[in-house]
């Protein structure tokens, strides 16, 4: 397996199945552990580095869970892999710069990545469609048992597992879900609604994680608590709170077809009328539009436009994305026209 | 004939025929001629309005140019229908207001309308598709020829006719055409034009005459000279200068082709997506979007579309053409959405 065999299949996160997809993109897991004997990534000499590298490519290689996986140095890749990786949320934004001795390595379908020397010397993401963090901890609680029968974790009876930054001891847990909530943010009760998130100990956050701001109506919800809860306890919570986002979301669907429909329909259809016209346009642009449109379909209003289309969409009109399909680099201008022409080719065939 | 028959037909100054009709819609001339004897309409009580009234109805009653006119007391109509006429361009906005013995008489085909008690007793339109002041001019002096045979016009020897505002004085000629320059305005050229036409004694107005903005990049330009010339001199100059604003829009037509297609495209076509799929479009969006489509017509980007729709669209959208197709008042958000189903309706029959 290459990394350019991933351009054939939707992002894991994009592949809009799993319970509740109309709301729910994506459920993540990923769990933050550290080699014990060796420091943190960050205070870790070059040779200290190469040697969690090299021990944990070892047992990578030869886990069951890790079957066909795809091992990459980081140091190895071009800016444009190392941002599309980024794009298919395998790495984070963090992990492509200073790049040495960090690596990742992937399931062929995505669902399992795993940064090496990233904050932590470990951070085994697990991902998945729709709404299910219970079946993806099970996965990830599998893959790092499996793990750590040939690695040992840093890990104190008291504080539970050990990471560079405070905010991950314990559990080292971090469950998340993605969300489309454009019917809140149209009917303004967005900021409500990540008060009350933020109450109750979970963050809200933009498209690609932390610092970034929320673009296409979506959110990424996830625990703040590593400590002191279980894992189960953890994930029962934001599973709970997350419900209760989704009949937000739905009751503010609901409003909206009955209050403001012609407003509704207006802002859905235009969107699409300009995702089929435009032959300029951002990247920044595409994913808001994108999101009215999907809008659309969910809610019956779009009735000629399947959601597996608007999410190939969605990922290969990113920068990157957009460069390895041509096969070279592109500037910004260059990737708006070269956009707008993929966008359009798709959807007059529709 | 009723004002209703108008309905079906397009507006003359929309029928979109004539010399150069990509970019000059119309041409007019108005000749503004008072009767001897009587005071100016402003000045004149109600008995001797009325006898204006009297007097020029039964000469155009009789007049072999205006068979099978329509004959029309402003005070008769609904407030829909004057405006209905101000759409068509056969009555001022200024005669729709204070309306007691005004009136005004046209043509079944619209080419002539006569104002009668306006600013001027009579206000004598002649309006045709395309470029031809001069051929418009020779219908207008006909028709206040055989007019004359009739009625005694106030008239001096030493200034002309005389009208109610000096600066109509001479020989109460207003020649105008009216111009689409969109790439004019998208190249930033057109206050320059309109600074060098304002040198040349001509002056540039909205869309709906004096003191109404541009819109749908129409501009109207006409003479501010009435005095001191012939007609055919005035003409003549107006015709020259107009053959040079032709020549800019065209060179900059060409230069938004050659130095930035991609984004008059991308332009072009956002406008014809957002037409094809609004829901709600007021009614100046609309005329700034049809300039846009009208543009990607005439230069050949548009091929699923004829100028003639896109004049039907132009003329039905308007406010009172609406409300008299609906066949009732409608607010205006009412009248937001029944325009935005009339576009898509016509524009999906393509």
């Amino acid at each position: 397996m290459k990394i350019d065999d991933l351009l054939e299949q939707p992002s894991e996160w994009l592949k809009g199945t799993g319970p509740q997809s109309e709301i729910v993109l994506s459920s993540r897991i990923r769990l933050a552990r550290n080699l014990d004997h060796y420091p943190f990534s960050h205070w870790a000499d070059k040779k200290q580095e190469e040697e969690v590298l090299e021990k944990v490519k070892k047992t990578f290689l030869t886990s069951p869970y890790l079957k066909g996986a795809l091992f990459l140095k980081l140091g190895d890749l071009t800016s444009t892999d190392k941002q599309f990786l980024i794009e298919r949320h395998l790495i984070s934004r963090e992990h492509a710069v200073n790049v040495d001795h960090k690596a990742v390595c992937m399931t062929p379908n995505e669902m399992i990545s795993i940064m090496v020397n990233e904050e932590d010397h470990l951070r085994i993401q697990v991902l998945q469609s729709g709404f299910d963090l219970m079946e993806v901890w099970r996965v990830a609680d599998t893959i790092d048992d499996s793990l750590s029968e040939h690695l040992t974790y840093a890990f104190s009876t008291n504080w539970g597992y050990l990471t560079c930054c405070p905010t991950n001891t314990g559990t080292g847990l971090r469950a998340s879900v993605m969300l489309h909530l454009p019917a809140l943010v149209m009917t303004k009760q967005i900021n409500k609604v990540i008060q009350m998130i933020t109450k109750l100990h979970l963050t809200a956050r933009g498209f690609y994680g932390e610092g970034t701001q929320a673009s296409g109506n979506l959110f990424q919800i996830s625990n703040q608590v590593t400590l002191g809860h279980t894992e189960i306890e953890i994930i029962d919570n934001i599973e709970r709170i997350i419900r209760q986002v989704i009949e937000y979301e739905q009751g503010a669907r609901k409003t909206l077809m009955t209050q403001e429909k012609a407003e509704l329909q207006d802002r859905i259809f235009r969107a699409y009328g300009t995702l089929k016209n435009a032959h300029i346009i951002t990247s920044n642009e595409t994913i808001d539009l994108i999101s009215m449109v999907r809008l659309g379909v969910d809610m019956g209003l779009i009735k000629d436009l399947n959601r597996e289309l608007l999410n190939e969409l969605f990922i290969v009109t990113q920068p990157a994305h957009l460069q390895k399909l041509e096969g070279k680099t592109l500037s910004a201008s260059q990737r708006d026209l070269k956009r707008a022409t993929i966008i359009r080719g798709k959807l007059s065939k529709q």
